[in-house]
């Protein structure tokens, strides 16, 4: 057995920021080297951030991402360095480089392109046709990109048939609750059916609505994790891996033939055939704690929400307390991401506004030490009311005026912004959002939805969660407590225009995320009314979430290019049952 | 040779509405059979409308969608029918279906499925690999679909080598500036290579930010159009196809050979052998009008504006006229689209509005014969003034008051449609919402933005358009004539934030239409200086465009599902250079 010292890299890159993403990928490779290092990965297109989208479609954009690499590859003396970026052959493809001493000796082309979820791969990239091995420091390697190791009969096991002692697979994986220990799983298998070690490193951070969450991780080849990385953090994870001297006799999987082994399925590539001095000191297998199922969520809102403010070059966030539990939570999220002196709330009170939620959002202020401004909002209305006296003569008070409540709120929060250069959080959950039970303009306004993707009884989950992190009332039980309200008219509760909530999320969750048909929900033993009412409102609401800032993405499927829905749209589910 | 009649019904579907769709495609076959058509076509995906993007992972839809396909088919007695549909057997097809006497003879898959631009095929389809030659009526007939036609070694030409006399493309190809000239001009090439008939379906009718411009056609074996549909129309196009008799000796085409054409390279499926008895009297050939350049674009605003509203259950719109020129634009569209009847327009002064703004906006309205409200903002102005006091207390006035007012204006017309009903149309033009010159929820604030995609210079050469067309100034004069202006504080001009429109629409152009680099714009003749102005422009307010609503794509690129870029973007063309 030898040391073979592999660094698992997981960077938190941005898109767009080559030359940023550079140097930070060539401070990592410093601090490997440091570390007696020999192979050092990096995430799937770390070098453009992922997903770059359509800037991929600018030849120029390309033409950087390979200089770039070029300054990589220059920086490579005496350690291996994988690293995603972007290759252009005859067309574009999502690529892993592989370099030593200075030289680019490869390069592997992702061979699965998801095209589904969040995912356009296929608008931009060709898939790649090779499972070549790469021979460093004498160990054989298969290197392989994200979607390919999904795959049971996909490129890692190619190349393990064909003789790899080590996959890697580099990632720009995105979040949503649950995946990580579902990438375990999938990884263990991978591992111990081609008895390979595998080394699977995953992109970190924010990028619109996406967060990548990191948690790399090496399993040997029982499928065991031998090391993991933090979740949500930005890391390199140094791990010593145990390699069998060559002709020590095959080492045999679950479905590995010495046969295989040497049939060459790909080409082989050599980088570098003697190892390194051996590290004299090896490194104890590392491994973190494992958030529990909300307090995974939790971090995944704080880091998405930091990343989406700071790389948009915002310090500053400002957003209306209402005293409800959703903005509770997302000043809560707010001050975890960028501190509470960068963090304002804004009270809003109307005619309507019981004192509770007054004073809730002023205990809540307390609790967090921000700063909080009280802006009533009745000089606005009057003067709508007034110029609207005309138009309006002779109808029925009602969501008109309701709205116009919430749009007041929206614009002095917009103002706020425009003057001071604070960015403006939403508070609107996902429950909400998928039934529209929200107001364009109004309470939509701003620029990042911080918990749109986290249905309502998530919300209190959540809340609950920060309080006993706390060790003490952040969120006040008051506001946990009360029932929910809009407060736009007088005794005003939700339960008047939508389901209860622990009805309304099981019903949304198999129609929005499972593609469920209303037999199927209606035999998961709700009412055929109830859920016909819940899918319509659902389906006459895409206008409004079209117009929808970004949020967080921490369920399988949310809101915005995860699904994509028509607008104009006379599909009715309920009508034939 | 003898007579086969055709008819080419290019249908105004609406997506997701699968029994209104086929009650109106069995409508046109009673029409077809009534002029003793032997074979009808129906555009791609007809029975679901296009694109129905995530409606397809509903498996209620695609069952539904079978259903009824299975009620056009047993329609069919008589007369040959091919209909797009979406078939599914181990994953999910783009096909059309060619029924006849009450049978499904048969069913074509598309094989290129387009991923680029507003397309997204691959998310749902599989491509379909075989290219079946139909024998109806004793024609060999080649059946394919939209951009399966665009490769000319695709389908098409397998189907003219394997003997096919006559090629149906069944499309649902989205209208752009041009595009009608450009597809005939490919359909000429694809049909004189192949020496074979060629008759083309498109859909008709608007979908979200798409038109459907129908211009169905057909084209000899020389590729000469024979006949050709309006377009933006619904309607049945009704062709007697010259077919030689079997056994006088084959034609021959650029391409093709004697042995090719019983080559047999797909299946062959007989739907019927005989001739029906041949009409007695010959339908002449017909072709229509072909839109000039400017007259085409505004058609295509009428229909895109026409069917979003009518399709979303809408009757009537409302706007703001600030006697500008988009506003009475898009004012004129909306009168073409639904009649003087159901447009209210409403001026909204403020104390920055020039008198000139007020009269232009009042002679419109009167020119156009719709109803005008007037509600000045003053009072809503101040009162959000005196409750921002304090926070605001020490700034200079600037770009957060100036929103307030757009807001104040948009709030005004959201009041109205939701008291009334109206949806709200924009006004914005290209030009402004690529630079970002808008308030979010102030003029960007609606249900549609009809002349989004329309650059400022457009906007001018559409409103001549109008004028001339109607033979009278229905857009006034001094309204075409006055320096643009936003009008939000004393003074202001366009071009005291934007350069000139002559310049900023060349230059956007080519960076948002062509992806051009910078050095391509400046070799352009434009000035470093401008063009890394606009860029930086265009790149810093994608956040404001992601909340937009959606308007009517005309140019081959529309902000939308057609360019898709992150909001979180450190890239800088400037920056290198």
């Amino acid at each position: 057995m030898r040391r073979f010292r592999i660094g698992l890299a997981q960077v938190n890159c941005t898109v767009g920021d080559l030359e940023g993403n550079t140097a930070k990928i060539l401070r990592y490779i410093e601090r490997a080297k440091a570390m007696e290092v020999e192979l050092i990965c990096f995430p799937e297109m770390a070098i453009t951030g992922y997903p770059p989208e359509d800037l991929l479609l600018k030849p120029e954009f390309i033409a950087d991402n390979l200089k770039n690499l070029d300054v990589i590859v220059g920086h490579s003396a005496g350690i291996a360095v994988v690293v995603g970026f972007v290759d252009s052959r005859d067309g574009l493809y999502n690529a892993a480089a592989v370099a030593y001493d200075r030289k680019l000796c490869g390069i592997y082309h992702k061979t699965y392109l998801p095209n589904y979820g969040v995912f356009d791969e296929k608008r931009y990239f060709r898939p790649g046709t090779e499972a070549p091995i790469f021979v460093i420091s004498g160990v054989s390697i298969g290197v392989n990109i994200c979607e390919d190791i999904w795959y049971p009969t996909g490129p890692a096991s190619r190349q393990a048939s064909a003789g790899a002692e080590v996959i890697l697979n580099i990632s720009a994986s995105p979040y949503h609750a649950g995946k990580r220990d579902l990438r375990e799983q999938m990884l263990g298998h991978r591992a111990s059916e081609d008895a390979v070690i595998l080394a699977y490193t995953n992109l970190v951070g924010g990028q619109d609505e996406l967060v990548f969450d990191g948690g790399s991780m090496v399993l040997d080849g029982r499928g065991e994790a031998i090391a993991r990385a933090k979740q949500f953090e930005e890391g390199l994870l140094v791990v010593d891996l145990e390699i069998e001297e060559r002709h020590q006799g095959p080492r045999r999987g679950k479905r590995r033939r010495d046969s295989e082994r040497e049939r060459g399925q790909g080409p082989r590539i050599i980088v570098s055939r003697e190892a390194h001095t051996e590290p004299k000191v090896a490194i104890p297998p590392r491994s973190v704690e494992i958030y529990d199922p909300v307090g995974e969520i939790y971090a995944a809102l704080v880091l998405g929400t930091r990343d989406y403010i700071h790389k948009n070059g915002f310090s500053r966030v400002v957003m209306g307390l209402s005293g409800g539990v959703d903005s509770s939570l997302v000043a809560a999220i707010a001050v975890d991401a960028l501190g509470p002196e960068n963090v304002i709330g804004v009270s809003m009170p109307s005619r309507y506004s019981s004192e509770g939620s007054k004073t809730d959002a002023q205990l809540l202020s307390e609790n967090l030490g921000i700063e909080m401004k009280v802006i009533p909002i009745e000089e606005a209305m009057q003067g709508y009311l007034n110029m609207l006296a005309g138009p309006f003569a002779g109808t029925q008070t009602g969501i008109a005026e309701e709205n116009l409540q919430a749009r007041v709120r929206g614009n002095i929060l917009m103002a706020l912004s425009n003057k001071f250069g604070w960015l403006v959080l939403t508070t609107g959950n996902k429950s909400e959002i998928a039934c529209g039970y929200c107001t364009l303009y109004g309470d939509m306004a701003g620029g990042f939805a911080v918990i749109k993707d986290v249905p309502k009884t998530l919300v209190y989950e959540l809340a609950g969660y920060k309080n006993s992190r706390a060790g003490k009332e952040i969120i006040p039980r008051s506001v946990i407590e009360k029932e929910p309200s809009a407060e736009l008219r007088p005794g005003q509760r939700d339960v008047d225009s939508l389901p209860p909530y622990e009805a309304l999320d099981p019903i949304l969750k198999a129609y929005v995320e499972e593609d469920k048909s209303l037999g199927q929900i209606i035999a998961l033993g709700f009412d055929r009314e109830l859920v016909e009412r819940v899918i319509a409102l659902v389906d006459r609401s895409e206008h409004k979430r079209r117009q929808s800032p970004p949020g967080v993405k921490i369920t399988p499927r949310a809101f915005g290019k995860d699904r994509r829905f028509p607008i104009t749209n006379r599909y009715r589910v309920g009508v034939r049952g």
